[in-house]
């Protein structure tokens, strides 16, 4: 490609971006907004993507799986039949449209499990035609409130999605590792660096366990990840466990509970203001939550989460303990109607207008503590669970696991923070879907048996972020080899000069008939202007030719390392 | 690939198709109905599919268009800043959705112009830039009334669509020519053996000029095309012009207007049983049409259409005259309120209940004919235009060219009628959209000059079946090379054999090793369920292992021509 026909060109200044990645990709031309939350993806991002999606097929098609492609308007009727469609409504993420001729009403692909497992139940599949699986890549819609991140967090994305089919548990764990593995190869290929593999919660795809694939990334990540410092642990901050740090006093039972007057304290920080002696691993925060419940149950109704003064509640982990479909802290008003009291005072003592008191682990065994009066400008000292309130009988895990904390794995080492951009999402489904749709194989012994399925999901434009966020320097992108929209690219420091002309055309020529991807830089435009567009651009290596051209002589750069050799274009044929 | 691990199989019996090739892709497994107009491309046709991607994606690179991806949902503000959304709209052919947290409306992609245009006006265009062209393959939404024919007529059908920009008239001519060159290398690597050119309508789309490139299938087209039989003309039914036959009586003014009482006929073939001396050269149909007018005009209203009686009105071209949005015959009683009689008794004299009289060329010059008296079973003979009506003082091409009619280019050769499929259609576009837009360039002059562009469509899904009907038999789909799903099918009839499962493995292995796409018959079934299969799936290319094994010897088979030569496998890997 020649750079004089490539449109849009770089641009430099401010284009409004949130992230490192996202600035540059919309610095050198190869993402720009249509509208929030959907990009055009130019002709150099474009390369880059499709050199994604074809690492992608090829490992799916290596490793066995089938790729087909799946339509984006998808049958409501197909979702009413797995229970998703109205939860997708009532969360008011998926876009839908209606035929205007029939009235049929379909759903822009958010995922594709309905018309996959009705596929596979279509497909009168016998026990020995399992394991199987398939494999599409396509645009996906999700109607995000904020869509945000540049490529990250979008309304319109690109998604590589799998799913497999088994004939029971076992199978279906095979298959998962497969797929893992296949991604792992994935993430390795398209030039991922940090890519670690954590516990992740489910979500609205449901089943009962899942992995993420993170691309660690201090500025670009959009996901906090605890990892262990030591074991293999590793979960997404919605999934990580941990085991808290010791309360720091002994309990005394034997003192009697008291309530104190406290208008001035609300928070853990100013309680302990107001008493020294009981840091807040002595305290317990009650928070009432607004939740809004699952289909079929009365709508909206608040519940209270009893958590050390030291920990936060982590909502996702809450919503799960709920199986809700979300959750909120409650407005002041509703505490107030709730507790009888400010915001800043609520305890578990006498606190009855709630469907439910959930106590986090950290609660567990935890005496003579702090808490609130349930009347405003009051707190209790000294409380004892079981003598002055009903004692828990169950605890959860509803804190938010930090850096600190001791890993829930080896219960040794302790678990740090990190930020990362999930670029992998795989999930083991069980027979959730094959038993609402119907998708049933033949057994051994004759009859039907659903299905047990696994479906796995990549953002292959995302990860056109992700890769970036993690090759890149001050002057710009540094593609890897296996993605680069071209793999070198020629600047010829004057395009018009007698010397520099022919040896560039004859690299350009020579390079394109061996199958190399190749820009050149065919402007008349200064040679500052070149270089600097060159770096932003990001081509793996670039080849300069000016000074020595007359002796047939060019400069050889690693984009990467900035190293230079001067050769002849024989040897950069050779070399590249 | 191996065959065991294939899903969905084959299927034989009725499958509800409506052309050879849409009931040959369904049992072969190449792809699977999921909505009405809506297919999942399974994994045999997913792959053709891909190969066709791909030689269109390499044509437009080597030719220097810039391949770039397009989001699917485009904003509303875009089409009516285009002057299109109302159209769309009140056509009822776009597909809509609403982004529901800020109410932001969007269009499924129909085509693209709006946003390449709106990225055009924003890429700050100098003269020196142009020509520039993009294009992308993307899915594409059309709410059709009757989706039908597989892949042909479908609500979402994937496209690959350009768009070239110019600085004046003569360089949009030579864009649209450099699309045509690539459109008709395109069509000879896909392996569509009668593809041809012809002038076509340009219908939502506008501009000035249109040519689509048609597949010709007698069975499998949807469109009816007129060529000569000499010279290169050829168009679309709803373009093409002709000369048609001269009228059979000379006429004679002298003779006076009389009225007839015809209760019995109201057909041209009624009338001729009555009138022996007067064939339908001689008679003028005239005929009520119900108009959707353009945007802006009074919504509804009826115009007559006078044609000869041996003439059939063509719908396409009476909408392009009237520049309306849809025209239709008129009901019975709306044809009665107009004329004053029952429908067969219309005529042009004293008919005024109408907004226009339109006159098609086969009236011109026409005298003493028959027409009807707006008076129910009654007729006027001898009619003679200016003498007995107002003579007509404009004459329209609206009637239906037909076999037989004369070529209206050489004027000489008598024009043919043929089924074809559109595979492609350019158009020339002018400066509507850009004006329309504000997609300016900066001239020599300093001054900022509208864009001259054109725009360019493949069906890409529908290519493939176009593909498919152009290249079968009555056994099965026989792919060309350059699209098959695998360009060879290895069939061991016994795969379990201890002599022929290593020759198959050793091949598979071989050919896999080579880069050359292969499939596998694992299965265990009978040979002739296997050639069976062979042969409706339809690979290029089949090597048979059976007898001979034990010697190392295989047979090759052509699908094509059903040659088979026997060898060794390593003769294979030299020959395919």
């Amino acid at each position: 490609m020649k750079m004089t026909k490539l449109f849009p060109r770089t641009r430099y200044g401010e284009v409004g971006a949130t992230t490192a990645a996202h600035a540059l990709l919309l610095k050198a031309g190869f993402i720009k907004q249509l509208a929030v939350g959907s990009y055009i993806l130019l002709p150099l991002g474009f390369r880059v993507w499709q050199n994604v999606q074809r690492i992608v097929w090829d490992e799916m098609e290596e490793k066995g799986v089938q790729n087909l492609q799946v339509p984006i308007m998808q049958p409501k009727e197909l979702w009413v039949k797995s229970g998703r469609w109205q939860k997708y409504q009532d969360a008011k993420t998926m876009f839908q449209t209606t035929e205007r001729h029939s009235g049929a009403v379909f759903g822009l692909a958010p995922t594709a499990e309905e018309p996959l497992t009705w596929l596979a139940g279509e497909s009168q599949l016998s026990h020995k035609d399992l394991p199987l699986s398939w494999h599409q890549i396509g645009w996906k819609f999700r109607d995000e409130k904020r869509p945000r991140h540049g490529l990250l967090r979008c309304r319109e994305f690109d998604m590589s999605d799998g799913y497999s089919f088994d004939k029971d548990e076992v199978g279906m764990r095979t298959s998962f590792e497969m797929f893992r593995e296949i991604y792992r190869c994935i993430f390795h290929k398209v030039g991922l660096r940090d890519c670690i593999y954590v516990q992740a919660d489910s979500g609205a795809i449901g089943g009962k366990g899942s992995a993420e694939f993170m691309a660690l990334s201090d500025e670009g990540g959009e996901d906090t990840l605890l990892t262990c410092s030591d074991c293999s642990y590793g979960a997404n901050v919605d999934k990580a466990g941990s085991i808290v740090p010791e309360a720091t006093r002994p309990a005394d039972t034997s003192v009697a509970l008291h309530l104190e007057y406290t208008p001035t304290a609300r928070t853990v920080e100013e309680l302990t203001g107001l008493f020294p002696g009981v840091d807040a691993t002595r305290m317990v925060k009650t928070i009432i939550f607004t939740v809004d419940g699952e289909l079929g149950e009365e709508k909206w109704y608040q519940v209270a989460v009893c958590i050390r003064g030291d920990l936060e509640v982590n909502e996702v982990k809450l919503l799960n303990a709920l199986g809700a479909q979300s959750v909120s802290p409650a407005e002041p008003s509703v505490v107030r109607a709730v507790t009888g009291a400010d915001v800043g005072f609520a305890g578990p003592i006498g606190l009855e207008n709630v469907r439910e008191i959930l106590f986090d682990r950290s609660v567990e065994g935890l005496s003579n503590f702090l808490c609130g009066g349930n009347k405003s400008g009051y707190h209790y000292l000294d409380v004892v669970p079981g003598r002055d309130f009903t004692a828990p009988s169950r605890f959860y895990d509803l804190h938010r696991a930090v850096s600190g904390h001791t890993c829930p794995e080896c219960k040794c080492s302790l678990l740090r923070e990190s930020r990362g951009i999930e670029v992998g999402h795989i999930f083991m489904l069980q027979t959730g879907y094959s038993l609402s749709m119907g998708a049933m194989y033949r057994g051994e012994d004759g009859q039907a048996h659903p299905l047990w399925m696994g479906c796995y999901g990549i953002g292959t434009t995302r990860l056109v972020q992700a890769i970036a966020e993690q090759n890149r320097d001050e002057k710009g992108l540094i593609w890897p080899e296996s993605v680069a929209p071209y793999l070198v690219e020629i600047v010829p420091l004057k395009y018009d000069d007698t010397h520099q002309q022919p040896l560039a055309d004859a690299l350009y020529a020579g390079l394109k008939a061996r199958g190399t991807s190749v820009l050149l830089d065919d402007r008349a435009v200064s040679a500052g202007v070149k270089f600097k567009d060159a770096d932003l651009i990001g081509c793996p290596w670039r080849v300069t030719i000016g000074r020595r051209a007359p002796e047939s002589i060019v400069e050889l750069w690693n984009r990467r390392t900035g190293e230079m050799v001067e050769m002849t274009i024989q040897e950069v044929l050779k070399k590249v």
